[in-house]
């Protein structure tokens, strides 16, 4: 139920807590793990109506952006002895959480409980539960 | 994460695929499985409607039957080198999940995405879903 562990980060604290859960892992079989974030398209519609760039651009730098984030979770991972794979999605999270694990054919996901911020997660809806739910795999959920 | 987990069973096959994840679980630390099966006090008043026998007689043959069940799942722990605790409690299954959660103060918690059928699942209303939202620790959610 291990071996390939999906990792959908916001880059918040449970996310975080996430993080240590699959690390604990590695000792009991996990050998792989799939660094997902999402791009919510919602917040980058919304914000190419005030930016003064274009989509593409915007697009560009906020990939660059998580990229930078992702990198020292995907040291810290290889260093541990997983195999690391990154992917940056943009969409809508719950869907495109969902369409990596079948993609990528995981064993299980670890995902925190909540979004980034109370607020945030008000306005997304639930994200968690509703990959909890039509998840295929075991769901580790991480509480804050 | 893993010392003591909580499994919470219903004797479905969803429950007993969350008790092939324990045993996973051996090698990254677990040391302890408290086993909690509720018996679902609507089911039980509702039994009571139609039964010939007495409310304390119902319950005791519900606790007899329910450890029976429960033996094979200690015994197979047990040998595999895991301290079982055996928590039997009669309630609202979401309430005493919940309780046990805090008064036992488990590490994690291992439970099925559903209940024993679809039919009873939609009677009880979503067991895990509230589980999952309100327990304090990890939940591992266990897919059919």
């Amino acid at each position: 139920m291990l071996k390939k562990i999906l990792y959908p980060t916001d880059f918040s604290d449970v996310a975080n807590k996430a993080l240590d859960f699959i690390k604990e892992m590695k000792v009991a079989g996990a050998e792989e793990v799939v660094i997902l974030h999402v791009i919510d398209k919602r917040f980058f519609d919304a914000m190419a109506w005030y930016a003064t760039k274009d989509l593409p651009e915007i697009e560009k730098d906020l990939i660059k952006e998580v990229t930078r984030q992702i990198e020292p979770i995907e040291k810290e991972l290889k260093d541990l002895g997983f195999r690391v794979k990154v992917r940056i999605e943009t969409g809508d999270p719950f869907t495109e959480i969902l369409r990596v694990e079948r993609e990528e054919n995981v064993s299980s996901m670890a995902i925190g409980s909540h979004g980034i911020s109370n607020i945030k997660e008000m306005f997304l809806g639930s994200v968690s539960e509703k990959v909890i739910r039509k998840a295929k795999k075991p769901v580790h959920v991480i509480k804050r």
